[in-house]
């Protein structure tokens, strides 16, 4: 099992090098975007469509769900798809559209980055990037990436330890980009009950192995709309820093990852929800008393 | 994924049954363990030793966590280990250490049952009988505590799908127990940070599938004492019905699972994290005033 | 990773014990299923009904195997099933059917043992016991198996590591029995395209780790017919001592597992399969030509 | 369960468009790597070492394994490591050595790509491109490849579904580039007596659903030096068009990856592996006389 000094830093010449993810002592790092603080005594919600469709469908999305209590605006220009048939992003206009909305909404935007062509072009656009699942270990990018110091919100991977993972955001440390928020986002697993298996434990886990800042991501996590609100609850609860969830005004049309979008309501009741306080305890049952 | 009618009921004649686990409309099981009730407004707290050693370390434990809060006492007599090489449990000496501890503390108490044929002694001795996550499809033990009436608490297996946990209920059920309370222990995966991956989606799916209790044991699904408060919390924050974990005198000093035990001071720790308020969200940064 | 001493021996009170499975330099045990050795020079192959249905089914597919090449029957009279609807097997009727039917074809038969209760009964009528993958670990039955000195088909489990699968193995010697037979079935993986993940590897390794043999039920690990002549073949390639598969009449009309029944002409073909020479390596293209 | 039309092809608007990496009738490509077919009717042996280390280890190596019957090398000159601290490859210094080496021994060369700024330059250097695991679903990765027409060898990601390899391939193919090969290198699983679990079945699927050539990396599969030579022949058995596996002079002094190179002497192993026949059945034991 992990423990500190989680990722092995002897060079190749045999000299030890520091781990710059690993927490020291009572550090945590708090990543700015925009005016928003990640990573301190209060949770960050990050809501919006899974892909930019139109400038209505974004900012009418971007001002209900601000109105609610989000307060980083998240969309999809760039879209990883298994199948080069499915939908792959509007691009540029993509972008673009994000940006509009998230001014309209004065609300900062967190972009997926697919591509090491495209760094410049999202840097100009957005406030946060996001590495993507897939290329959680697309090396290369992290490398590019790390010399922007744009916050980065780096997904884990679907296969990825959470050493793995960690060592990912070491890449962007070691690389010269400070501003990293980890997101955990669903493993694979045997089990297809929902899409993927959320890995909360693994939130515990490197909230104590490192300084980062950890959200969860409770949609791609299950895929299951009905689920979404107790997953952000516990998400919280269990010590993560944010949630990021996907929201659509009519999830049922949505380009992409419908199922697992909720409309307007649901993310209402997801934010009401994150306020219940928690169950009590039962204790005084009779049988207890002797 | 899975959706209400979980359970496919065509007998082999092609009539159809139906499920008796799958919820109905609003309607929640509560289960009675003695004289608590699992399943009810209020969460449960179940503690105990890992295996049961002496008559001091059960007592000792039972009392200790009885005025922190735990309201059923948990204790292996019958031990299942990988190695035959390892402890196997003290047997029927251990069923008789755990009641008197139970009885001294005034708790009802859970202990494993492994064989058909201890199941006439253990229900003499127990309040409640655990199925262990190796024996979840262990249909001929499932059959004949069917037939006892005893609760039940239902582990999932490490590698049981959500349908397959809920099937072995099916078998309890349709055998004709109804007092069973599931519960969600962590599955195998390929990440090996932790003992196992604690699953708490599942927990929320299980919770809107099915009638039952579900409760987690956050001690075997990640094997690591310093993030078990954690996610206990978040277990409940997610729905669970209560939470059972394993605490010792001495962990360094079990014989069986010292590093997920916790003392009673993490115990303390833990019930009193059950209790601190959900994290406050983000909502007045500058960035949102327009 | 796996290494010699792989299971660990320590005992309670310190002592070291010899593990019973490990393979001790060129020492191989040969296991005696009637007059059929499994663990030689030569491969076995088991066929058989996944259920035993009828008379006329069980009797016309041992015949009809026999034939081919088959030399021992396999059929289950006791059937593990998800649900408590699906079909649960003939029992001691299935076992009088089996038992016929391997006598009319001369063919020593193999079949599950799922409960304590009926080791008794089984034993009179199997001359080797299976002890399927979801009992693997049911460690009550392992100890009843290990005092019956009957032949035993061990399935590793579906999430069962190597030396889980070794460790059970280890309970049946440990206990007294010494013919085991070890069975690999596919493990539960994130990959829904086959049925399991048929793990293959593994066998090579449980071949160098131990003196058992160890052969491969390319059936269930896949679920898809036409595959499994390939599967059985490689299966044989990498060293295993047999391979067991499920033959039907007619498999579109089985009670269970219909999709991975091979009919007698599938069973043909992979029987011919097993005698095709390894394919040639390419080595005198022209680009070698200097 | 995975069957033919295997990918979605509904574009956005509705249209469906024909798979291109779907197997129709009987056809089988052949992927020329210089004058080496992959996919013909003999197995294809590539190897190399892990790393591009010096020009001596890596010529010396080429000489070897092509006097034993490899006849492409392949050798890494950029390294997706883990860990930033660990060796990243000798970049273009490592592509001119592997490049003097496979003139050296007359084989054409294969090497991974890790970043799409790279694609001009291993173009020029290396016959045949590596797309490692863990960039399988690197879209901007594979559009860049599919525009150059160059042979490509498509690793297997760690968890991707058999799907998912083949929608890769699609990529490749939708975007011009019809010489791919699939390579299967193991998968992860919860199982760690192996450095992965080796997935041999779905060779078998990929070659049944697509026309595509598949070889088989028995070294990242496994990790484990010893049973290599008995998954290569496994591999060929199943019906894979060949394999690929890492050889060094010195495993023990290798930069990357040691444990699972093969010394000379062991690839001579493995290659007289590859031409053992198949191991008998029995047939004639005296349990069969009637």
């Amino acid at each position: 099992m992990l423990d500190a000094g989680v990722i092995k830093n002897s060079k190749s010449n045999g000299s030890m090098t520091e781990s710059l993810v690993t927490r020291r002592a009572e550090e945590s790092t708090v990543v700015w975007v925009g005016d928003v603080p990640i990573g301190s005594d209060e949770a960050v919600v990050m809501a919006g469509p899974c892909s930019v469709e139109s400038s209505e469908q974004v900012t009418s999305t971007a001002l209900a769900v601000r109105e609610l209590g989000a307060v980083i605006l998240r969309g999809g220009a760039y879209k990883p798809r298994t199948s080069p048939y499915d939908f792959q992003g509007l691009g540029v206009e993509g972008l673009q559209l994000l940006r509009e909305a998230g001014d309209a909404a004065n609300m900062p935007i967190v972009t997926e980055i697919m591509s090491e062509d495209d760094v410049a072009i999202v840097c100009e656009y957005a406030d946060m990037l996001q590495v993507g699942a897939r290329n959680m270990q697309n090396f290369a990018l992290l490398k590019k990436l790390a010399r922007t110091r744009k916050p980065i919100l780096l997904k884990r991977g679907p296969s990825a330890t959470v050493k793995e993972w960690l060592s990912a955001a070491e890449y962007l440390l070691h690389g010269g980009n400070e501003n990293v928020v980890l997101c955990e986002r669903g493993i694979k697993t045997f089990d297809n009950s929902l899409r993927n298996t959320l890995d909360l434990a693994a939130v515990a886990l490197a909230k104590e192995l490192t300084h980062l800042p950890v959200v969860v991501d409770p949609s791609h996590a299950t895929g299951k709309r009905s689920i979404i609100p107790a997953c952000a609850r516990a998400a919280l609860a269990i010590g993560a820093d944010g949630v990021i969830v996907e929201v659509h005004p009519e999830p049922e049309k949505a380009w992409s990852d419908g199922a697992q979008s909720l409309t307007f309501e649901n993310f209402a009741e997801l934010m009401s929800g994150l306020r219940v306080p928690m169950k009590s305890v039962v204790s005084n049952v009779s049988a207890l008393v002797m």
